[in-house]
């Protein structure tokens, strides 16, 4: 597919909404309409979830109302992308097809009445899926208003996984298709253990809920194969609408917030990516946690620009305490995205719904009507996201990137761990956010792709790592990289087997040590350890939950535990491999400790802190034309950063420094 | 049905408790008689858990044992309850009607062993609970000793409702008459979200467990629908009893307690309304709560004396630590109910029982017997009762009414809702708990109700409200009445839907302001209001778990928030309207807040704390001969109280002033 | 069985492990083989989790390459324990009888895919068990490699209920056994309560979830019920093997870590004790536990020396946080285990897997090689092992019976108890930790056992006591015994009934008090108690959770309350009784106070704390030529303790006294 279809042909920054006309009666539509105007919206996602209204019965269709909304759009200049209802299949298909139902590990069947609770492999489901499909792109894919794509919404949520006997199936399936025969599945999953050797085929089954601990292959391999379900609907739904529409088709990933879908596998699969991104508003820092999915969804895709299909005006409706957006904090967020490479700011949704689960949720268009902070901000939003549109195309570059791997995070989140204080996304979180503090720009990347263009990459928690994946982190060293790799790393291959020569051996030669033994830590238990840094300066630093009994054999030990199970023994290691380093941390390192051992890293790395005022958050974006800065103020103070260039949003030039207000946002066309 | 025949003809105010001798050998029944005469009581409930060994075999009764029963309270002067025994089938209606087993949200098919677990919506319940009922009410209509009828117990406990085949479809035909149409249904429950349309009524279904948050429409019609399925069978009971007796039927509430019956709606079908009430053990003001519950039992029934059908002379045994009561306080729970409207005090139940569920809750004769404290003090407990007996009839009348609607508890206890914290009995509680200790009486009313009589009413928690109970709301304040709005009122309509015009919409006139958008907190946050009181007194007050973002339209802004994300934004309102007051106050005030605002809203409601000792409690009662006001010290140390008349329980007269010693009690028949 | 039967015909102290060798290529098993015997293991534990090997299809069999490795073993003097592999039935037992399968109370049917899910009460599952018990007997019974039998694995774990409708008709059948009528079954569950009643046979059936709370004296026999299939199951392996071998057959227990067996019946079933014990990881003093666990399997198999099948080498994998053992720690806890009774010494496992659910379990034989802590430990230890190994046989005295129950256990755990903070286990740990503190050894009894060798009976919490047995335990007490009883006990008899009479009736001559009335306390209340000690000296002892309102009859008053609902009330008495003494200690007393008093209840029964040094355990075994001290030191500095001997560890003599190292152990022959 060639890379022009990839984007949707929109002449600037996408800005819009999911847009639900269905809740309304017509005359709403028209002003509906009137007032996207006057936001500046050019683009709304439309029939995300409407199959019951266009497809009324099992084959019997009724698009008038679509008709009608897509041509009012169309004479409005509002661009579409037009959604596949497939999320949410009507009353009529359960009641038709009730084994299509989702069936969970303690064997409840889900029923009718929520969202995304069918079985992905049902026949049933996908015979379904391809139908509705191929009658919206047979209708509209000449449309002139429908520019792009939207297959289904957030696959994997509510529900990833299904135990129903379809699923049972298609899992034996699946298994035959990656093993070959028992023998290699029996070796795989290590059936000898526990006595769980399978004779036939037949047996072998979904790991639903048993008296103890099930099979950690066999989970690990039905994560892999939920998603593999997932992904199969997904492309049978772009391949209809391929059938009648070159027009770029896309679903909606959610980085960072759902883990059940490998984003990298379906990347591939899009010719766009795109995300939907929500606060989590019980992080006072929540903005950083935005910036690892933003540059997560720029990651999967290979570094092209990519659209933030849905975040919120304001508060969701969903977490546990539904905090509202402050006055610019939308504003912040939305240009976050933007300055992390997404060339479309949307949101769930336009017009607040008076009914149903997700009536709490803010949008484009409060309840409180058009005499509201939130419609006044959406306005403001729409015009400076067209001051900077000339922005779009332009690319992120990063020195550093940080390993994340599904597969990875599915193992480790198996039962029966050494410690349940372990938790990749945390660690992954820490290193991100000295990063983020230190204003470095990362990118992701898997372990085993090509990884020589980075100065620096760690490993925050890469459990699962098999030995080709071994073997590139250490060609990367050899080749000069930085290498810094934080403890629980390189244990298991992609059987959930544990390396052969013992915990970390794949990565004994790069980084001059393993592992003879894990020392995890009772509940508050603390694991100071001594520091020397590269300047000769001794640190006590602050650490907890879990300590390493390493075996030294080539590296320098920088760090050595004060207390605790290892005390006196080794904590922080480096050892040079080839021309370049490997540093190992074998604890959980608190901020400050960590601020203090990547101070040494950065410098092996040759990169250094952009030097930023606190709270100051910066990236560029290398255009072809021009390269552009932007630049987020999350404190409460305004603070002045040393630029030079145009502040798009205002016009004016900085003048070799800008003061960013308290809340303040600016994008910087650089000169010089 | 005459006012006569609403009450049962006891000449004293009843006492007594349970009574189950199908427990115990016959030879214990005869110093039953005879202890019971000991203790004064006048009246037991019986056959309350009796089907099993009334009707031994389906439509084979056995009489004999309860004849015997009834004769020998008969003869000893002893009233009788007699209950339905329908709250626990029997094994062998089970056996025969597997199908009639309650379903969970779930899926589990809840078993046989316990008790309430059965489908109220199975024809084979129906038809055996009118015949064990007609078979009663036939053989015992006419025994002297029977002075009422006790159908089922505690309707709602320990499970309301019911997902089986049965309750599906009987909510389909619930919902075609609620509805008329499809069309109607899904205008109502507002399906075009999340594409959950309805093409067929067989399609329609209960809100069983799915993937996702469910419609909320169809919870809250749910909820409504499992209430109406609990009264339709207590109407069939109670008409089959009706068909063969005259006297009164009752069935016990959990007022207080249990929120899955709409007790305003059950108060209509009971010739007199009775409770069950339990303090719950880890409030050491449990008093409060049971002063509610009284309070609530008596609105719900016009005002018109009620029964205390349970309570405990000690510790019940299901709850997490079972709190014994200690030396009094079982006497000045029995107070409290007589004082707030009570003419029956009775126990659950009257001699511990050997086995069972419930053998740790305590009784009118405890496992220890006689010679012990709780014997001593139900001996005493029924000489009081006596002496206060004049007093039966009385009235009690209340300047305040706290609105209590269990639509609205409904509907604000689905998912998604704006925060967690949000708890309506919280506020309920934490108003009442104001007026509690002002000595202020309360009522309880729905927000549609003739609230002329009222000088205040308080909106705590009214999260439902129809556009109808709005403008009800409006008038009563128009014509001269103060309201008092606490935050998340007038969210939704009947259909959990918001109402257009945004969030309170439908108070704006009355309050002069609506919500813009809601500001929930953070867990732990602050959101401190700074208020300037009528007297021009500034108060700094402290709040938490929410704030909004107020628009003002008429309103007196009085208060303003000094923190959090609505610092200085308005936080507490006070409008004019009409003759009378609107009140708004947009936080969770704290107790000390709370007192210092209502200050201010009393005088305008023309309204005065009564000026008693802290944590005496005073409640006056109106008689056609006298009044009555009873007084009871929930403190360590002796109170003086300004009272004149005669003390009922010492036959003292107070000659102005009375000392209620530490826990103590008295009833005064007040003069002047 | 004659006693040489009861003991595998090995010269030394059995060491070693359980041994998987069907999870490793051929060549690994004599790698094995050489580093067993470097380690100086005799023996291992194979196939028990073998069956899907060894019978591959039903009925059909494959020996090959278990014969191999018994062989292998044979030639390297390594002695075998066989397993029967019935913990773990083949994929295909559970695709030709999937009505096999457990379900659980919740009605989820328990798939395949972990282990020990398999409803004891199917026939198929007897038949199954049965042939390949009888295969394997049948074919190694004269190998002379094979010393013993092991059947199953951990009974009880990890499910030890099944509500199958297998489960409910043989539950019936029990019943019908117990009762003879269902008279006697209405009589004993109370069935009155709740109108339970049953008419029929067939209306029985399994405590399944209910909507509230189920009978409890059903849950208590559904408990012993479970029980006892689970022993049917093992009787009908251990007399197939047995009609094929004389040579010793044993079970592995879980002692102070499972408790749905009654192991006080298992041990007469079995030929020999074993054991399985795991640290407690988040206890620092998890070998109080330890040391509780090994005085349990020594005293249900009657004080005989026993063996430990399995313990850990360091961490385990199943807990929150999974602990390793510090240097030393396993050889302490080794000798612990011998200290108390056992003469062997095994791990699960040998070799640590690479797959599966325990691979971060702990092993014999590292993830990290030879090269490694453990490996030197475990050669180590072998050593040690091999030279205490002339104290095998000497017994275990102790003068000190605590009583442990489990049927009290069962009947305390159900639902709606006076408060949630009873726990039977914690109390015995209490009074169990002060013994082990002031160094006296303690054996476990049950209430009905013959008491008269101890010179202290304590009865921590023994919640259900007959009336014969509180007459034992009278009749000990006038013998001359010293009784000391703690609240909650002797409440229910044998049916969960409370006693005619009241709260502790049985116990109220032998204490000369009983419990009027229970007072629970508030969390976070306190029960402060003032003692006067037997010295006169006045103590304020602390304590929590609970208080009773007593009645005293003839006992002295000890220790009054301080505070709480019982202040003022008595808190501790002493009667003496016959020619003994009974306490009874009515709170949950803390460390600091069971001190205090324990004092003078050891005064009364004419004992004394040891004297050791803080921290340092001694544990004395009684041979028919020598005694052996057991010294194990607990703390990281060295103490001295006064002994007079040769360490057997290091063949020095003490000289009167030795300096146990820090974290040091000794056994010490004695002189003199």
């Amino acid at each position: 597919m060639p890379e022009q279809h990839r984007w949707p042909q929109l002449d600037q920054i996408a800005y819009g909404g999911d847009y639900n006309p269905e809740q309304w009666p017509r005359e709403t539509w028209h002003e509906d309409v009137r007032l996207m105007r006057e936001a500046g919206v050019n683009m709304v996602s439309i029939g995300i979830f409407s199959w019951a209204l266009l497809e009324t019965e099992e084959g019997v269709f009724d698009f008038e109302w679509l008709d009608t909304v897509i041509e009012l759009l169309h004479e409005n200049g509002i661009a579409v992308d037009l959604g596949t209802p497939t999320a949410s299949p009507p009353a009529w298909f359960f009641a038709e097809y009730p084994d299509a139902r989702v069936i969970d590990r303690d064997g409840r069947v889900l029923g009718f009445g929520s969202r995304g609770m069918v079985s992905h492999s049902a026949a049933s489901y996908r015979d379904a899926v391809v139908r509705i499909a191929s009658a919206l792109a047979e209708r509209y894919a000449d449309h002139p208003a429908v520019l792009m794509w939207h297959v289904h919404n957030e696959y994997g949520v509510p529900v990833a996984e299904d135990y129903s006997p379809h699923a049972v199936r298609a899992f034996r399936t699946w298994l035959r298709e990656r093993y070959g025969s028992l023998d290699e599945l029996n070796r795989a999953w290590g059936t000898a253990f526990w006595g769980q050797h399978y004779g036939d085929w037949e047996h072998v089954g979904a790991p639903a809920a048993a008296a103890s601990t099930v099979n950690p292959a066999q989970r690990l391999d039905f994560a892999r194969f939920s998603d593999h379900q997932l992904r199969a609907c997904y492309i049978a739904e772009r391949d209809a609408i391929r059938a009648h529409s070159d027009k770029p088709v896309t679903t909606n990933f959610m980085a960072n917030q759902e883990f059940t879908t490998d984003l990298w596998a379906w990347a591939k699969e899009v010719d766009v990516v795109s995300d939907d991104h929500y606060l989590t508003a019980a992080d006072p820092e929540a903005h950083i946690g935005l910036a690892i999915a933003a540059d997560l969804s720029r990651s999967v895709g290979g570094g092209k620009p990519w659209m933030l299909l849905e975040h919120s005006t304001s508060a969701v409706n969903w977490q546990p305490r539904n905090v509202a957006k402050r006055p610019g904090e939308m504003a912040r967020n939305s240009l976050a995205h933007f300055g992390r490479g997404a060339d479309a700011i949307m949101f769930f949704q336009w017009r607040a719904s008076r009914s149903g689960a997700e009536k709490f949720h803010s949008t484009m268009l409060p309840h409180a009507g058009t005499d509201s902070r939130i419609w006044r901000e959406v306005v403001d939003l729409g015009a400076k996201l067209g001051r900077v549109s000339e922005a779009r195309g332009a690319r992120v570059q990063a020195d550093v990137a940080i390993l994340w791997d599904f597969e990875s995070f599915w193992g480790q989140s198996l039962e029966w761990r050494p410690t349940q204080d372990l938790d990749p996304r945390e660690r992954i979180r820490a290193f991100y956010e000295r990063l983020w503090r230190d204003g470095i720009t990362v990118d992701f990347a898997l372990p085993g792709a090509d990884l020589s263009g980075y100065k620096l990459v760690i490993a925050a928690s890469q459990y699962l790592l098999t030995r080709d994946d071994a073997a590139n982190l250490t060609r990367y060293v050899a080749g000069g990289g930085t290498l810094a790799v934080s403890y629980f790393s390189g244990i298991v291959d992609e059987h959930d087997a544990v390396h052969a020569g013992g915990f970390m051996a794949p990565l004994r030669e790069v980084l001059g040590c393993d592992v003879e033994e894990f020392l995890p830590l009772r509940a508050g238990a603390r694991a100071a350890v001594d520091y020397t840094a590269a300047d000769g300066g001794a640190h006590r630093l602050s650490a907890d939950d879990w300590q390493d009994d390493l075996r030294i054999t080539t590296a320098e030990v920088r760090g050595t535990y004060a207390e605790g199970p290892g005390a006196s023994k080794p904590a922080i290691t480096r050892n040079a491999h080839g021309d370049g380093t490997g540093w190992y941390l074998s604890t959980r390192l608190d901020a400050g400790a960590l601020e203090t051992v990547m101070g040494d890293v950065y410098a092996d790395a040759g990169i250094a802190p952009a030097g930023l005022p606190e709270g100051v958050e910066a990236v560029r974006r290398v255009g072809e034309a021009a390269d552009y800065l932007t630049l987020l103020n999350h404190t409460d103070t305004a603070a002045d950063v040393p630029v030079d260039g145009v502040d798009l949003l205002t016009g004016a030039a900085t003048g070799g420094s800008l003061t960013l207000e308290a809340g303040g946002a600016a994008v910087v066309r650089l000169e010089g």
